[in-house]
């Protein structure tokens, strides 16, 4: 059993310190909206569902200490640019008479949510599906299930006896470290690859299908994902395999018409270990999909076509 | 001033032990077959055209210790099976009169050879060309001066002025750890980025050209090079960037007709460290990219244009 990624827990969150992962699973207490952004800059707690839910407890969690929400509100937000889901959930809180019932009711509707996308999702897979996956968008980029790995998940409870190719995800490693766990308490057969032999296993013809998460999708179809999605992308056109991107309505974003106008985070160098002294490193956490690339996008409320 | 990746020493072989950049730059003397087998086993020495003056020299160490050099072309050949330069070496030590003349020739005209090739290649880079390479196809992949990086070496010194964008290689990292250990050594300027990040940045146009060394060319013109060079020649088809691949005629391989011919080494698990105990792990260290999606050859001889 995979424990809730976060939770309310009276008048505190509580949350599983997926830095530790996959060596340990610690569950973390946190009572400051400061400990939170914390979490939530060093990706203690990351992907864009789970993020929503962070969101919306960060503003709980002032409400409860008396403090200012709309100041932890800002303060939440700034943490991380690229996925809607965070600023959606501060504001669900901010405006509600309840922060604290609105939270929880984000949270319970996000595992909800992810059933049904793993239930329409699933339709999209055959017998033996060899699924290739790229970071983690599965419970631990949620409250719980998962979006990308929840269609997996609800396959495999189909007994459609679906595997999984996963993306080791350079720099931070979320595939080899966060999915591969996830997969392996499951029970679902999974396989750790570099993230540059992906396009080699579509030529051996060993994938049936891409499957991945979204941190935000602009008006126009475009996904901002973590980087490299965009190369899978480019690799399963060029070899006819089908690009599915599973996400909550909650990461549609309408205000952003393409993915131009989304913003994309850089982080610090730093993460790329082992470099020469003085050498510069580019550290982009995310890129853009452009909407012609995506077979069909998965939601809870159904499956939507492009191509 | 980069020293010889490797060099002949009187009875001994001395190699830069390439395990232990960047941090360190530490020469290794050689002194039996055995040793060497294991330096190559472990990449202490790697690279197409360094492995063929170190399958001669290994030729030429039995020679010298009064061992049966039959036998050691043997170990030698079994080490490592996708270059086809390391047999070309051992071949032709074993096959001349002296076997250590013939090594230090071997190790004499590669530096030559580079040198023509980076000529040769230097062309079809423009004035501040933005290269885009992976792994290492440098000094430290040859005896000295590189193939690719012997390509944007000699636009360097020409003025040129190109600026490289380094893969970082997973799983073992020679691009973050030799590559630009070697560009910031020549005062090349270079920013180490994800292998994940190549087609985003093309996608932004912000590469030139790719520029790749191999590790054997089929007959038809198949490529095999290390892992994630068929995912860049896929993105820069996709993106219309020129992929050239820079090689010594010893690479070509015309006993091999095509890229499914070539034999592709397949690695220990362990090197794509922290992956949960019990996930399987595929670690393919080459793949092949086919003749259609490479734009030229660049060779000592000149630059064969296949499109």
């Amino acid at each position: 059993m995979i424990p809730p990624t976060i939770e309310w827990a009276g008048d505190r969150v509580r949350l599983i310190d997926q830095r530790l992962l996959p060596g340990q699973l610690v569950m973390a207490e946190i009572t400051t909206v400061e400990q939170l952004c914390e979490c939530i800059r060093t990706l203690a707690v990351r992907g864009a569902p789970a993020l929503g839910a962070a969101g919306a407890m960060g503003v709980a969690l002032a409400y409860v200490r008396g403090e200012d929400t709309s100041e932890a509100a800002e303060a939440l937000i700034a943490t991380r640019p690229t996925a809607v889901n965070l600023a959606w959930g501060v504001r669900r809180a901010l405006d509600a008479g309840d922060p604290v019932a609105e939270a929880v009711r984000i949270a319970d509707d996000d595992v909800r949510v992810n059933r049904a996308i793993g239930a329409h999702g699933a339709s999209l897979l055959g017998q033996d599906a060899r699924v290739l996956t790229h970071c983690n968008a599965g419970s631990l980029a949620c409250v719980g299930y998962g979006t990308a790995l929840g269609v997996v998940r609800a396959a495999h409870e189909q007994g459609l006896a679906p595997v999984v190719w996963v993306d080791e995800t350079r720099p931070l490693r979320q595939g080899a470290r966060l999915t591969a766990w996830e997969l392996k308490q499951l029970g679902i057969p999974c396989t750790v690859i570099t993230d540059s032999m992906a396009a080699s296993l579509m030529q051996a013809n060993e994938v049936d299908t891409v499957l991945v998460g979204a941190d935000r999708i602009a008006a126009n179809g475009d996904v901002a994902n973590k980087i490299g999605t965009y190369s899978l992308a480019v690799a399963a056109h060029h070899h006819g395999v089908p690009f599915y991107v599973a996400a909550p309505r909650s990461t549609f974003d309408d205000a952003c018409p393409t993915g131009d106008a989304i913003p994309i985070e850089h982080r610090d160098a730093a993460e790329l270990d082992e470099v020469p002294d003085g050498v510069t490193v580019e550290n982009r956490a995310f890129d853009v999909t452009p909407a012609a690339l995506v077979t069909a996008y998965v939601t809870e409320e159904g499956i939507i076509r492009r191509r």
